[in-house]
């Protein structure tokens, strides 16, 4: 090793040894007779002190020449400091050097490396490789290679079997769009990039395998919203001989095992939650349970006292902001406003404040008399000083709208604190969802998830009204993963490509060979997807995956670091047997 | 769960427990008034016993009419067999079953699902999730997921961060073929699939990283010879501030804790030999080190004596195969035979026996006298009882002739036990190579590779006699692994950008970010890659790597299983701005 030592390592009980470490310059401060010189490497920065008549001519002056982010070694003896620098564990001593070596040089960085820094985010993705050296920025790193050994150890030690399946895949036209790989050996044919290893799992319990686990990149040629990647990992698992139940037990158990073992913090038992009541709740199938502020309806208080609004609306739906009876008219008009934007959609909202006085006050006071207030905030369990927000209209768009205002107001509020976590099971998802496009029903989860024994009957009566075998965990409220216990059966998986309007053909040329697997003793089986990336930021306590990752790409699906994806020359491209057509002008 | 019990965990110590298990039917035999059924899971194989009078009629009905494959269920009171069984751990009991559930049944699989099977290669490739279910074909991939954790445990417990890097990277038209994506967002432009994290692993390097590691998918479209594979795993590592002994000595233990936790084997110290006493001795720069058969040059010995052969060969070279001295007539012949074979090359063979009253017997008796022949079995320290066999030509290929024939000898004589184990580190590699075909000189490992300190003023006046900071670990003739240390340097790797014949642009295009990056500080670094499917291979004992990947691919590049790669529709191809191209005839 070039070192001797790390620069994180030195104490006081090193003091008068000899020790070589190597790094990069992090500061210099040059005070004529005596220069320092903070070297950093991944593990701490270390002070190194050139003194004149101490330090030879010959080191004083390279000393002096050297720049931020040099590579340098120094070897020299390991001193008390005289003013010790109790924020970090080095602070103790310093290195009187005695033989100083520049390693490489450095250009002057084009921003700060250092947790605070000046460079905006385009040319810190442009420099990822110089933005990775600042601290905060690999300290999440860490803690993600930190989540993949713990996960990793907690799944083999649950027997399962880590299997890694292939990446160059088949291409199916179901789900979100495919990004393809053409074959040059098979001409005008196409391996596809898997979204998920979906079907070679549930092959593996075909096989016997039992419990399996992976750790792997999935794709997904989306159009790309603000956080999400093309290409992302997920912790993939499958189990067979399993009910419901013990996928829930054994995946609380990894998710409360990371959430102990790496964030020190006890999730406890998580609450089940139905589908239906989270809708109806919260408004969202993921809600936010670090706070209440659950949803009230109001449809029987509210309507046929000739407020139109009201009376025409599928449903009137309101929260409670505890708290926040003294909004000013500022303040309720800027909520008016948010409740407003095209992304959320309201025509309008409609507040109640409740005076200290016990009486009310609200923007509708011209239908509504105080004891129809009164009963309005009794619904809403408020209390004098808190203000009821409430929405109307068509039932799931209010929902909606009513579900991102209760989050802005916890938001607001303070309840959504990003040290405590809160998390659920959301169960019982509608197994199909009516898609007005294509007039047919899809799969809400996949086409392979298991209706729910109980509704089985349905599935051809009343397809819409069966419920899925199906779980989201949701944490803080985010989605951080989801399954179901599969189909194993031919006929039913049959009649679940029925519903989903799938011919035969089509049924037999997209999943074909799981549907021929499946005729030879499939076991029952379920499984579950975390997202990694989410649940690192989760961990780190951000909203965007992206400083989770060490090379991401950015909206438009590029990687401006090393200017891909890029164009190929045109042998390559006859080897693949395709040529370039002209994009569209729209593009 | 759906058991209480896996079918391999059942012992003497659990007579009389009421007992559930599930799992497929290996095997019936129903003697009328009796039935078993052995049932099978990936723990284990369990006997149910069934009998008139004792098991209720609808329960005994049931179990005559389960086949092999069928998913049960069997709930019952393990009893003590009567006929034990010690080649099983369940041996010494049996399940009296009172209730029998088929959960899934069977269709008669196309092979018997045993470690014998009657199943041809691509029966079984077509059915891999029943090839799957087999003994033998699972413990292979068992053993690969005990692989992974330990190689990942070693290298955390050692500092080694783990990095995921991006798959959808930027196409290179330096070293093999790239597996190229189209960019539906980024119209006419293509991202590449990664041969290998070489740039990235690099990047974080220079980004601070220190130690990092990744087992990781690899792509290279090649046309695939019998044991390649479009898609391979390599444990990916790299190290800063480190010597080529600091890299070695680091990787050698993690070979040899492998080998000691998984496979009980002491490696001992690896020894290091140059890829010049390698290509002396063995005619290769993998050498089979688990016997000796070394080759000694016979030039001085040989020439001049009137054979025109030997005299008109660059070098005439020779190996003892100990204790082949009786060898007959048609023997030799077949060896013959075996060296004149295309693949491997040779005009003939001169042998030389060495008979047991010390007199010598050779193919070449008219040119040489028994002191000469004495001379070349002294040389080869051949004993009375020993065969010498010698090749002669142009020095390159008779070593890699002779190569082949000490293997074959090696296999022959029983030296190449596959649970014996001997590795070796191979140093000092040239740094270049030069290509007829191009007029040019290419990198051996990559152009990342940094030269020999001691021959770098060699670099513009002697490119070709460089050698490289490079080094592979070889196991019982295989590579392992290789890697170098590299170049951090910008002016050294121009220098060597110039060696290879790239101009300015080109270099730039193509690692244009890799060489800015080095402008900000590059610490010296390096690293290696080891081949993990070929790793697998080793430590099962077997010569194929594709019985260590779940879904392998055949030669062709396609997955029969799932019939991939397959055509895709036009809107996906319009999307995507591409067109097919009639393939040429040819193909």
């Amino acid at each position: 090793m070039l070192r001797t030592h790390t620069c994180g390592e030195l104490r006081s009980s090193h003091i008068g040894q000899q020790v070589t470490m190597a790094g990069w310059v992090q500061k210099i401060r040059d005070k004529g007779g005596m220069i320092w010189v903070d070297v950093r490497d991944k593990y701490g920065i270390t002070q190194l002190i050139f003194e004149e008549g101490k330090t030879d001519e010959k080191t004083l002056e390279l000393a002096r020449r050297v720049g931020r982010e040099f590579v340098i070694s120094a070897t020299g003896e390991v001193v008390e400091r005289v003013a010790k620098n109790d924020k970090i564990p080095t602070g103790d001593v310093e290195i009187r050097v005695k033989e100083l070596t520049v390693l490489n040089e450095s250009k002057t960085p084009p921003f700060i490396i250092d947790d605070e820094t000046d460079g905006g985010e385009d040319l810190r993705a442009k420099y990822r490789y110089l933005d990775l050296r600042r601290g905060i920025v690999r300290k999440n790193l860490e803690m993600r290679h930190q989540l993949l050994q713990k996960t990793r150890a907690y799944l083999s030690d649950h027997l399962f079997t880590e299997v890694e399946t292939p990446y160059l895949i088949k291409s199916t036209p179901e789900g979100a769009r495919d990004f393809v790989v053409p074959s040059r050996m098979n001409p005008n044919q196409f391996y596809a990039l898997p979204q998920s290893p979906q079907t070679f799992k549930q092959l593996l319990m075909v096989s016997g395998f039992d419990r399996y686990f992976q750790i792997v990149k999935c794709f997904r040629d989306e159009d790309l919203r603000a956080d999400r990647q093309p290409e992302f990992t997920q912790i993939d698992c499958e189990m067979s001989f399993v009910t419901r139940k013990d996928i829930l037990d054994t995946f609380e158990g990894l998710i409360k095992y990371l959430f102990k073992e790496v964030k020190g913090v006890d999730l406890g038992e998580l609450p089940h939650i139905s589908y239906a009541d989270a809708m109806t709740k919260y408004g969202s199938d993921k809600p936010d349970l670090r706070f209440g502020m659950e949803f009230r309806e109001l449809n029987d208080l509210t309507q046929g006292k000739g407020f139109v609004v009201f009376d025409s609306a599928e449903l009137v739906v309101g929260i409670n902001a505890t708290g926040c009876g003294e909004y000013t008219r500022k303040e309720l008009d800027g909520l008016t406003d948010f409740v407003k934007k095209p992304q959320i959609g309201a025509k309008g909202l409609v507040y109640v404040k409740c005076n200290e006085d016990g009486s009310f006050k609200s923007s509708v006071d011209k239908f509504y008399d105080q004891e129809a207030l009164k009963s309005w905030a009794e619904r809403l369990e408020a209390s004098p000083g808190d203000l009821l927000l409430i929405l109307a209209g068509e039932a799931n768009k209010t929902r909606k709208a009513l579900c991102e205002l209760r989050l802005e107001m916890g938001s607001r509020l303070g309840l959504r604190d990003r040290s405590k976590f809160t998390a659920a099971w959301v169960v019982d998802f509608p197994l199909l969802e009516w898609d007005e496009d294509s007039q047919r029903y899809h799969a809400m989860h996949h086409p392979f998830t298991s209706p729910n024994p109980e509704d089985l009957d349905k599935l051809s009566t009343d397809p819409g009204s069966v419920r899925a075998n199906a779980y989201d965990m949701v944490v803080n409220g985010v989605e951080l993963g989801g399954g179901s216990i599969r189909i194993h059966d031919r006929t039913l998986q049959s009649q679940m490509f029925d519903a989903l309007g799938f011919t035969k053909e089509e049924a037999q040329d997209q999943f074909g060979f799981l549907m021929s697997a499946f005729e030879y003793g499939a076991p029952p089986h379920g499984g579950i997807a975390f997202g990694f990336d989410r649940l690192c930021a989760l961990f780190g306590g951000q909203d965007s995956i992206r400083d989770f990752i060490a090379f991401p790409k950015n909206t438009s699906g590029r990687d401006v670091m090393i200017d891909s994806p890029s164009l190929i020359d045109s042998a390559q491209l006859q080897e693949l047997h395709l040529s370039l057509t002209k994009p569209a002008k729209s593009e």
